[in-house]
């Protein structure tokens, strides 16, 4: 079904000496610096060379049982973008009902999309039956294929951003409507819709954290020891308070 | 419920400047070289301050409505384990009835876990409703909480290459079980049981790639234009192409 090739560069990155204190804080970086962007886009184009950097880390994230179930559909066509649009003011005002009374105002300013401001978008799915004779790891849970798909995701996210690239994940869509859309067919999953293109810089916290949506909770209060609710764990907790404050 | 926080290095780490060469080739590099490593554990511990920068790695993870729906549970004890690893043989046997017949003696001889080699495991979890007032981007999806969670996970991964530990993602378990072994409540879903040691090195290529379980696809096979199936983008593939060869 697909041809194959061994990837000549994670051959050579994994010949490469350990990663010093540079290349470890430019990661965390990457990780720290990342955002959801949804607005501010530039006019410029994402050129192939770059789109080609950013979809081949996607293609990297790990995958159970090696499946790679991951597809990648690059949507430039502008009416066809209004169209995926309008599906998301449909979901959107579908979506406000629900969202407690003294919200809904603070939602509806929210900027949730730039599906058409963006240079293209992105849909990554998952083809549930790539691995049909196998499913290796799948077995119990069945929804891992999606997860890898997720993680491909989360690569193309850090790549797009050292690239200077924003990366927005639209999920306020219908996703039947969605399939339908874009021909995808019953067995394939459309896991994430994003928006992508160039940004002049990466805000310093999440909008919906400066807007006063919800606050950044504090990491070390998340952990927990040997079970669901254990308290432990002090002296990492106290290592965790150090990195944050 | 939970006290919050400003992270200061994110709010530094935003303030430097673009990205360059060494710093982007550093990110790939972690993408290109992560392993799902699963033996070759050495004795060292991973220490506090280590662990703390993993962990807030993965508490920087994208969420949906911020919600930030992860918890971090650290196991160490060795009763602990090896319940979980009883859970995985139990697992692995009911999974391989399901494996291809000629594929099965393959299967039995991967390595699919270190859950008591490594020098700890962590339990990433997604409490469901964390966010149950205002569920912004949840309505039509509401797995996006458990999508957020796994991009925790990938950049806990990431993060932790860098740092020279091997993490593996162990699916092969029965999610009810573990549940009521780590007293996880309904609400609650253990979206990732991971194995964390140090490891002296990392394999050039994934086993489950060198052991012939499958193979690497090439992703410029794997890009559609403008809908499920669509040709076209080929100068994306052969900038794809001229990547990976």
């Amino acid at each position: 079904m697909f041809a194959t090739h061994t990837p000549v560069n994670a051959v050579d990155a994994a010949a490469r000496p350990a990663f010093d204190d540079a290349d470890r804080e430019a990661v965390y970086r990457a990780i720290f610096t990342r955002r959801d962007v949804r607005s501010d886009f530039t006019d410029e184009p994402v050129d192939d060379p770059t789109l080609a950097r950013i979809l081949n880390a996607a293609h990297h994230a790990p995958s159970v049982g090696f499946m790679q179930p991951w597809n990648f559909i690059v949507i430039r066509d502008r009416a066809m973008r209004e169209q995926v649009r309008d599906l998301f003011l449909k979901a959107r005002g579908e979506e406000a009902a629900h969202i407690a009374g003294d919200r809904q105002a603070l939602y509806r300013k929210l900027r949730l999309e730039g599906i058409c401001e963006s240079a293209l978008n992105l849909c990554v799915t998952c083809d549930r039956e790539r691995a049909r004779d196998s499913p290796l790891g799948r077995w119990h849970n069945p929804e891992m294929d999606v997860f890898s798909t997720v993680c491909a995701v989360q690569n193309l996210w850090l790549s797009a951003r050292t690239e200077g690239i924003g990366v927005g994940w639209v999920s306020i869509l219908d996703t039947t409507a969605l399939k339908s859309l874009l021909s995808i067919p019953n067995h394939v999953v459309p896991v994430a819709y994003l928006c992508v293109g160039r940004v002049p810089e990466f805000a310093p916290r999440p909008e919906l954290e400066t807007k006063g949506w919800r606050s950044r909770l504090s990491p070390s209060q998340l952990v927990m020891s040997e079970r669901f609710g254990g308290e432990g764990e002090g002296q990492l907790k106290v290592a965790i308070d150090k990195l944050t404050r």
